[in-house]
């Protein structure tokens, strides 16, 4: 254990910084520099923001989103296609889908996926009220945004059966080459289903 | 410009975020909902210790260091050895140092290096202190700890000269081949320079 350098308030705050994802303690010292020796452009508004959104931030009741209103931004936006469903396993796959601009739907956050490893079951996931979402009559479509993983895949084949006598359409996914990716560097399993799935040019 | 898919809370947490070193646009959105998703563990705490080291930091005025007390924890510890002044470029370089616990003595640090291309002269970094230290009748050896640039050793070398007529030892870090180094990738200059300084075994 190395000397301590600084006072422990300046400690703890490199311990915090370090526990956010892709800080390592090394990044987190250096960020934790960063901070202090721009105390007033950066600092101090960072400070402000984090107590602005730490007493505003809400889940929105509806979809599961992460927002500062409920509900929240996605589901009072009135020029989304309120008939297609995205079901996603996180807010973060919701933020990553908007910021591809792939779709302009409503979503439903499950909040994870089935593991019956890490003992995480249905009633561990928003599936109840994605049934009664799913059961309204004005929705058409559920798209299922599941991570390609086993885990996403056997929540996806658990979605359709339960929505087997639902009046909507069950999609998924398209499986295939990463826009950009080289074949040579693709797995067997993408290769497979980019041939089988093949399209007209 | 895509869709906001929060509000603009969160994505003015997320722009201040993603201005901290090691961080990107991307791994800050990352970071903004690991903290929201643990507004309790995370969020708070770090928005108290922001709260807290804004509140306390102070520059050491004896050394440069950053803490929450003046004199510094460094300068104030007595089992450090006060007749050796490690002189260093920046305080991430101090803290480097001590984390390393390279050396048990005091340090000054000098807010930069002399970088006429950037027009950073001797006026800009604290060297007039460094001489009034460095003239104690305590003080018997300056550590240049300074970055093997140009302009790290520009600034070595004007200290020394500077430092002419003290009635100190002044030296510099060794160079040679990096601790778990390979010798394929290295660079001449260093590779001339580790077997020049070459040690009896």
């Amino acid at each position: 254990m190395p000397k301590a350098v600084a006072g422990p308030e300046i400690e703890r705050l490199i311990q915090l910084l370090a526990r956010l994802p892709g800080l390592g303690p090394r990044s987190a010292r250096r960020a934790a520099l960063h901070l202090i020796k721009k105390r007033d452009q950066l600092m101090g508004p960072l400070t402000d923001a984090l107590e602005t959104a730490h007493a505003k931030i809400v889940v929105c009741a509806t979809c599961g989103n992460i927002d500062t209103h409920d509900p929240c931004t996605v589901c009072t936006d009135p020029g989304r296609d309120a008939s297609v469903l995205v079901v996603v396993a996180d807010v973060a796959d919701l933020w990553a889908l908007e910021r591809a601009g792939a779709v302009s739907a409503r979503y439903h956050v499950l909040g994870g996926t089935l593991s019956p490893l890490d003992g995480i079951g249905p009633q561990d996931l928003t599936i109840d009220a994605l049934m009664s979402r799913a059961h309204q009559p004005a929705v058409k479509e559920v798209i299922l945004a599941l991570n390609a993983t086993v885990d996403g895949q056997t929540t996806a084949h658990y979605i359709t059966d339960l929505l087997h006598d639902a009046n909507v359409k069950v999609t998924r996914l398209a499986h295939g080459v990463p826009v950009g990716g080289e074949l040579d560097y693709l797995d067997e399993g993408t290769l497979s289903a980019a041939i089988r799935q093949r399209t007209l040019i």
